[in-house]
Order: structure tokens, then C-alpha cells, then sequence
């Protein structure tokens, strides 16, 4: 429950930034559909601002390790990226993490070199008033 | 407690192949310490046979979906990688899973390209009788 709130409070914050929700959920991996059951299947969102297509992977980083979430988030991140290459090559995927877990946890030394090494693609976005609070890219976006 | 179990159960499973087991647990990243709690640091295997030295990701996939427990594993396997790259680029990661779950997921068309694509090297065991089944090494073993 909480986790399809965080979900609804990105999707209100990406359309207050112009961005048209084109895809709720946004699919890309055949696997899950295979097994499409509880919570194997993230609900991706899918957006489009003119010419940017964007898929959005929330995570709301509520659970009692910070390092357990980063990496089902990485993995799924990661594994999407591999479906995207093929299926939708021109959109890019973007992980969501809240804003207070960004400045807990991502901008520690060792969580920063692991965003820039695998090359993920993150926005931050507060859960107070549904809003994007920064726009985090990587240059090197490469497995 | 279940988790712990599978982990015994696969230092039983090397030993019985003539592994030396040489760190319980072996530690690589950072941040496991860094964040060191609970779920978050999964504790890996670090074996030795001859010459050979491996450390081992054990994984039970008895959760609800295997797709979510493969993500999990997925984002672990690779950031451990990683870090081994760095401070211990002899070893090979080996990601540990019952053969029962080898037989219902790993043997799936999109599992076996996720395997390939991503390098995982893996090993299947038996939890009946703490023995491992299958060895199964990949050739590409870059991120």
C-alpha cells in the first residue's frame, strides 16, 4: 500500500514537470509477464515530454536497509535496461528515489562510484508535496 | 533462520567437493560495514580449492516471487563484482541457488539471457543433501 503511494506521488510530480504519463505500468521485460506475480513485477511508469521518453523505476526506500534496497534496485534497473536496449532503444530509464534517502544514503562515497560505474540515471523527488527535486543523469549509461 | 540454514547447508555442499571454506563472511564492499544491518549485508562464502579461490552468493529463492528474488540476487552479484574487481580481482563470484529453483525459473528462456548477458557465474545445490548439483560457470564475465 505504501509502496503504490510513493508510486502515485511520482506520477503527480512528473506531470506537474510537463510530462505526459503515457504508460502505467510500462513493461519491457518478458519475464514478467511469465511470472507475473506479487511483487516480482515493479510497476514502471512510462512518460513523454515533447521528444523524451523516459521510463521511471519508483523505489521508496522505506525498508530497514538501505543497502537491501539498492540492490533490488539495482537488479531490476539493470534488467530493464537489458529489455529496453532491445524493445525501446530511445527511452531512457530513470530510477526515483525519495529526497531524504538520497542525501542518506546515495551521497555516501561508496553509493555515488556505484551510481556512475553502472551508469544510473536517478531523480529525486519529495514525498511532502509531490514534487521532483533534482535531476540526477549519468553520462556513462553502458552495463 | 531459514536463510541461514541454506547458507550451511552450501558450506557443507563445498567442503564435500574438497573446498577449504577461508572467510564466513567474506566482505568486499564498503558500505556492507558502512550500512551494516540486518538484511542489508548478505554474508558471501570465500572458499578455496588449490589454486582456486571463489566467494559464493547463496541464495535460497523461497520468497513469493522468483523474479523479485532474482533482481535482488541480480543487483548483489553485481555490485560484489565490482568490488572484487578492485581488491581481490583473482576470485570468482559464484551465485549459489537451489537446484529446484534452477529447474522452475533459471531454465526459462529470458532468465538464461539475463544469466549470459550479465556473466553470472552459478552453481545449483541440493538442500535435501547438502551437495552441490551443477556447475555453471559463464564465458563472459564483464558487467
Amino acid at each position: 500500500m505504501a509502496k503504490d503511494l510513493f508510486h502515485e506521488v511520482v506520477k503527480v510530480a512528473l506531470q506537474k514537470e510537463g510530462w505526459e504519463i503515457t504508460h502505467d505500468p510500462y513493461t519491457v521485460n518478458a519475464f514478467d509477464t511469465t511470472f507475473n506475480i506479487d511483487l516480482g513485477a515493479e510497476k514502471l511508469i512510462g512518460a513523454q515530454r515533447d521528444k523524451e521518453l523516459i521510463a521511471v523505476e519508483v523505489k521508496s526506500f522505506i525498508g530497514n536497509s538501505y543497502v537491501y534496497d539498492f540492490h533490488l534496485a539495482l537488479g531490476q534497473y539493470l534488467n530493464y535496461i537489458r529489455g529496453m536496449r532491445r524493445k525501446d532503444p530511445g527511452r531512457i530509464l530513470f530510477l526515483a528515489v525519495p529526497e531524504s534517502a538520497y542525501l542518506s544514503f546515495f551521497t555516501k562515497p561508496d553509493a555515488q562510484a556505484a551510481l556512475v560505474d553502472f551508469g544510473i540515471n536517478l531523480f529525486t523527488y519529495s514525498d511532502n508535496n509531490s514534487s521532483i527535486v533534482n535531476w540526477l543523469p549519468q553520462q556513462k549509461t553502458q552495463l
